[in-house]
């Protein structure tokens, strides 16, 4: 697929932010009305069909709850790939077909045990890892570490909303991954995001 | 949108159901390999274009986990509608800006509050509920509830799999409400559904 005019689905997300997010203690940004609860279905296709013009997978992996929709969308933008959306388990104990990593959740504060089954990724597979958010990082490493667990490559993370300046981005570069975020957000200002 | 051949959708489910679906005391269906865990796109998008030759609607209501990508499809096809996902709460204490229901979880045996923030169903709105399954009928009934605390109008429940058997259906048209499924499972005769 070539590559679109990107700035049709950030200029799309960075405004519906300004317009409909909100901060809460300069740290955490709400996007209840178009991402984590209500979903703008528009705004989520235009994110994956960009998010494809950029990345090639033979499978999507996410994690519940809200990078399902994004995610299942680059899944048919990118060639109606498999998508695994791995799973939080309340329970230490998991049964020993699935591959397990303990994810720390920023915005709660609490740790979960994500699990995803051994038959929905593949040894040798390209992985595209999609999410709602990219942080900490703590999320998209842990899924990082999934795909390792089972011979997997990860092509790449492709978020809708980045907030930079919490170095999930670096930690991931670091590890040779690129990233894509749909929109950036260096900081925030006075509870505003700044992109 | 016409009416589609509405074979398209239900034999193709069908067949995965046979192929990869999995059935625990003849009582519970898995189905990892195709909605629950992983997803396939091509029969999710299919079973979506099915549902909206049937139902109009001004919103789609699901609730997390497994129906939101068939209904993330739902609310494309049907016209680019807002999804709202209800949210699994562990607390009974929420906030007083959302409506909220108890529901039992058929296949885990345990309750849930479930809750919408009240601004993302609104009164006066057709409302499509969509969801992986049909059973007792608990989800939907309490998505039911939650849209007549809102004043909104259920125009329907679709789902990909019902068990007709666990009388979902019988409660739901007891209230005047359609009921759609992609894929009928009238018994298990051991440990095989029955179409």
């Amino acid at each position: 697929m070539e590559r679109r005019d990107s700035q049709i689905a950030m200029k799309l997300l960075e405004n519906k932010i300004l317009k409909d997010g909100k901060v809460i203690n300069n740290d955490i940004l709400k996007v209840d009305s178009f991402i984590n609860h209500q979903i703008d279905v528009v705004l989520t296709r235009e994110l994956a069909k960009e998010i494809a013009s950029i990345f090639k997978a033979d499978r999507i992996l996410t994690i519940e709850t809200s990078g399902i929709a994004l995610a299942f969308a680059v899944a048919e933008e990118i060639g109606n790939v498999p998508l695994t959306f791995a799973k939080k388990s309340k329970s230490l104990i998991v049964d020993d077909d699935v591959y397990k990593i303990e994810i720390k959740s920023f915005t709660r504060n609490i740790s979960s045990v994500v699990t995803v089954n051994k038959k929905y990724i593949k040894k040798g597979e390209k992985v595209l890892i999609v999410d709602d958010f990219l942080a900490e990082g703590n999320a998209s490493l842990g899924l990082v570490d999934l795909c390792k667990q089972a011979g997997a490559e990860v092509v790449g993370v492709a978020v809708a909303i980045e907030k930079s300046f919490q170095g999930g981005r670096n930690k991931l570069e670091a590890l040779g991954i690129r990233v894509y975020s749909g929109a950036n957000v260096k900081s925030f200002v006075d509870n505003k995001p700044v992109f």
